[in-house]
């Protein structure tokens, strides 16, 4: 056993330099890490909502996809009493359930398992754990969410500009000004191609939104406007790449059945949720934002898992 | 399909009475719910913990034993990219790491997975899953936790008594009043006989301490008076039992080895831990507790699944 020896070493917190403890730099990105999950509980507090507690197992889950660039593997599975559960891919299944049921403004700090290919590892911003603040509001359309999230932004802004951590990274904290930008994802497509995420996000200043993606089966199709999405996606700027998924949801049964029939999605897992959807939903918009993801942005990190203390990178071993 | 119709029925929020929506109490437990996550978040906050991002996933977990009473069927287990992770039974193998490797007061929002048994349903405070507020301090010594958690259960009651849920409920919010009382678990044992929490719990109407426990190996025994244990639990009055538990912890990876074969561990799932304990630990001193069992002392609930609005009770079937 190595002995520990206080150095004084400055790159070295706490003991001698053989010992594998982060450096200031490190501590200071988890102390923006806690300042901002902070920032988005008394944000959604004081905004009404009700902060419910995370699924972990449940019958029903996320799809995610089909989408053809998903590296996702498979849903993890636990069997337990009898009942095969499955790791929450994400919450949105359940936030559709508890507008339902509550009639209110609902979000959740949400931690989602998405056991991701190792060749996810290469973009930076993949993480096969992580936690996403997860919000869902009764009766909102879409300018509704994003005028909320472009409020959160600027406030938290506010919040973050005086900490002392921007100082010991050598960074400028990051001024959101909102409203963001606003384009149609073929004007993107146009401009910077198919992948057109990256390259876009390098030649904006500002987070901007994205919207009308085809995409899973829960995102609203407009009624008037076949062919058209009533989704958004919000982008970091500078290379950092989404920050912000969300939408006005299918809510009708007979309507997501046709989605679910178009996706040719396994049903056995959405079993659960068909059944509370047949008992009906309400009408609902909302969005999830991945808290790494927006620490990785506000630190200027390289990768993503450079914000978490316990690195869950998909291709890279567990460490513990 | 049945059709959604208001009705104004006072005990069912939106739709009509043949809709499975929830009752005005139902939503005020949830309600007081979102403010004590709220009022957790803040407290740890400005006493100048970092709050970490949960782990879900990882090579090494709470044992949760050995203990004659465990109803824990097992530890779930998820394959991914080579690697044999387990769900988190709790963080407290991590939280030792982390006091370790950051060299400050660390608190986890951490959602617990513990499959347990169908009888443990009729306890009427165990669910298979749950979140604990999850804290450790380097350096410190019991009595320093016992006073930081008497501090946050008096600031508690200053943060929720005016809430209008109350009066939804028809309860008089509970004012905790410190320093609690302390007893050692003989003395317990002596006055209400093996089984003590229940009887002891109803026998009092402020929280108390109850220290000195042999359990798992991470809690440390007293160097100057072995067979005595530097640990402590906090119990709610009025019957509802166990509210956190905590101890100083064992760091001398010889005395760890030593206490881990006491328990006849298997080690498989500690080796990442181990390796952690050989590069050497800080001493430090800490604590978990449920969110969950809170909510149901304050709104004085039947079972700790009323509080949840998706209910994770051993031995009912999962809805969604």
């Amino acid at each position: 056993m190595e002995k520990l020896i206080y150095t004084g070493n400055d790159d070295c917190l706490l003991y001698g330099v053989r010992m594998a403890v982060l450096t200031k730099k490190q501590v200071a990105k988890l102390e923006i890490g806690s300042k901002v999950a902070t920032a988005v509980t008394d944000f959604f507090d004081a905004e009404g909502f009700i902060q419910l507690r995370p699924v972990m197992l449940g019958m029903s889950t996320d799809p995610l996809g089909p989408d053809p660039g998903s590296a996702v593997i498979k849903t993890g599975q636990v069997e337990y009493l009898g009942q095969n559960l499955s790791l929450m891919n994400s919450m949105i299944l359940h936030k559709q359930v508890a507008v339902r049921e509550t009639g209110r403004k609902i979000w959740i700090m949400s931690p989602n398992i998405r056991l991701e290919g190792a060749q996810r590892k290469e973009t930076k911003r993949h993480l096969f754990e992580f936690t996403q603040a997860d919000f869902e509001i009764p009766d909102a359309k879409m300018k509704d969410v994003m005028a909320l999230v472009e409020k959160f932004y600027v406030e938290l802004s506010q919040k973050l500009k005086d900490l002392p951590e921007w100082r010991e990274l050598s960074i400028a904290p990051f001024a959101f000004r909102g409203p963001f930008k606003v384009y149609e994802i073929h004007e993107m497509e146009e401009r910077y191609g198919k992948d057109w995420e990256l390259a876009a996000s390098k030649g904006h200043d500002q987070p901007f939104w994205v919207v009308c993606h085809k995409r899973e089966f829960y995102d609203k199709e407009d009624p008037e406007r076949p062919g058209h999405y009533l989704n958004y996606d919000l982008i970091y700027p500078k290379g950092f790449g989404e920050a912000l998924s969300g939408a006005e949801r299918e809510h009708d049964y007979q309507r997501i059945l046709a989605r679910m029939g178009r996706d040719r999605l396994e049903m056995k897992i959405y079993d659960a949720y068909l059944k509370k959807a047949r008992e009906g939903f309400r009408q609902s918009a909302g969005a999830g934002f991945g808290i790494e993801r927006l620490v990785r942005f506000l630190t200027e990190s390289d990768h993503v898992g450079d914000v978490q203390l316990f690195r869950r990178v998909p291709g890279e071993p567990v460490e513990i």
